[in-house]
């Protein structure tokens, strides 16, 4: 089988390296549309060719893999069409699913049943090729979000290569994913730039961050991730992650209220539910 | 030198184990409201001997340590006045300052001069003694926040304490300590246990656990913090903690309102603000 791997990061490095490590792919065709990236790709051997432009990439491969960021993914889409081979299976691993799928719906017209809707949970605050490896996905969670009218065989095919690099693949609606992520994903995500963003315009931030420890550490390390993937996730999984953040709102105005009014009882109810709630819950994916 | 430990928590119970294993006290007299507690403390050789009552643990002893939740300090203080002797020192590891020194200012009257409020940044989220141990505190900041008519030999004393358990001490007002740490270590506890907890009243809070990645692991790894120790840290510090946390909320409204009216850029803008921020801090205490 041969890949063409649209995004050369973090997510598609791992998995081009994985793919390869597993035996499934023969040749890997790259684009991305930084050339640095790319020619790292094929100094280190993620890839075996640089490719001109997406379309350029995909006309003699069996795989399209788009690793782009979310907001990327309608542009390659469109690009790519007209110069998909027939029997093309065509994936991404983008962290927002419905709008993804509304794009490739649109863009791929003949071909959207063979398009794979994926995202493995894996990664990290880190990004770019430099982080990649081929042990990225052991272990971790791919969620595939197939549409009703997905091509048996191509769905098969990509959960197949997923469970070879060593992912439980699990299915569910593209609605439920962006709910589930919008809570438990993209709104911490949020509260973390948020808080570091607020300190970091305090007057007296070198000071705080000075005393930060390690429950700071832990709490903003996703921070530090890509500010421009993540607008990008937020746009994309707007209409649920707005309503987390509405539900998040409310309860931060009603626990407002109870500092205000040295309400402690309020505090610790909440508190509570918080604590036995996550002492109890078993983090699946390392 | 003989030292009443009044509270055998993981803070008191580490500090117990730490000074006795740096030499510094050879009798430790414990007292706590929970007679487990007590009772395991004794078992374990981190205290000597059990006290009826905090009164009966200072009746003869040199150095005072006050390790309970901030909320319960002020009653211990009040306790012990009559009973302390002359030329005693008294010390606590409370999370806040400022309304542990007014209680001290209020309660301990002629001795108030030998008080000296501190607060080492080290701990977990998981409390209790069975936690403690004598390297807790290497390593870690030691603050301490002395009134301006501090006893300077009492100063001198408590300091040498801490930096012979292996703590860098440093000294500022209570006012920049607990506005320093309403910012980088009470409002993330805060939202950490607000989120958690949004989620765990959803209807699908299972299904939204069951997915939740390693940046949720760490983001909400201190929402298991105790539920009472936590609320009395809001009310003890709720002018600091309350301004911190209006802050916070009107960025979470300008939030909501670039994610609803799609503007990306204006998301990029704080996601890098606080992306470059914690790239570029060295988060001090491990």
């Amino acid at each position: 089988m041969n890949l063409a791997l649209i995004g050369v990061g973090l997510i598609g490095g791992s998995f081009a390296r994985a793919v390869r490590a597993a035996g499934r792919v023969n040749r890997i065709v790259g684009f991305d549309t930084q050339p640095e990236a790319l020619q790292r790709a094929l100094e280190l051997g993620v890839i075996d060719d640089i490719a001109f432009s997406a379309a350029h990439a995909v006309a003699n491969t069996d795989l399209v893999m788009i690793a782009t960021p979310v907001g990327g993914i309608r542009a390659v889409l469109r690009e790519i069409a007209p110069h998909l081979r027939s029997a093309a299976i065509i994936t991404d691993v983008g962290s927002t699913k419905t709008g993804v799928i509304e794009a490739a719906r649109a863009e791929l017209a003949g071909v959207f049943e063979r398009f794979v809707p994926a995202h493995p949970i894996a990664g990290s605050e880190r990004s770019g090729l430099e982080y990649s490896h081929s042990a990225l996905f052991r272990g971790a969670v791919c969620i595939i979000t197939p549409s009703a009218d997905a091509d048996l065989n191509a769905l098969r095919q990509v959960e197949s290569l997923w469970n070879d690099i060593g992912c439980t693949v699990e299915q569910m609606s593209s609605e439920e994913h962006d709910r589930v992520f919008a809570a438990v994903s993209h709104l911490p995500h949020l509260l973390a730039f948020a808080l570091v963003a607020q300190i970091a315009s305090d007057k007296d931030a070198e000071r705080k961050f000075a005393f930060a420890g390690a429950g700071f550490r832990d709490f903003t390390r996703i921070a530090a991730s890509s500010p421009s993937m993540w607008s990008d996730i937020c746009i994309s999984n707007r209409s649920a992650i707005s309503s987390e953040l509405r539900t998040h709102r409310e309860l931060l105005t009603e626990l407002q209220r109870a500092i205000d009014e040295g309400d402690a009882e309020s505090l610790r109810r909440i508190f509570q539910q918080a604590a036995t709630a996550r002492r109890g819950i078993s983090v699946s994916v390392e």
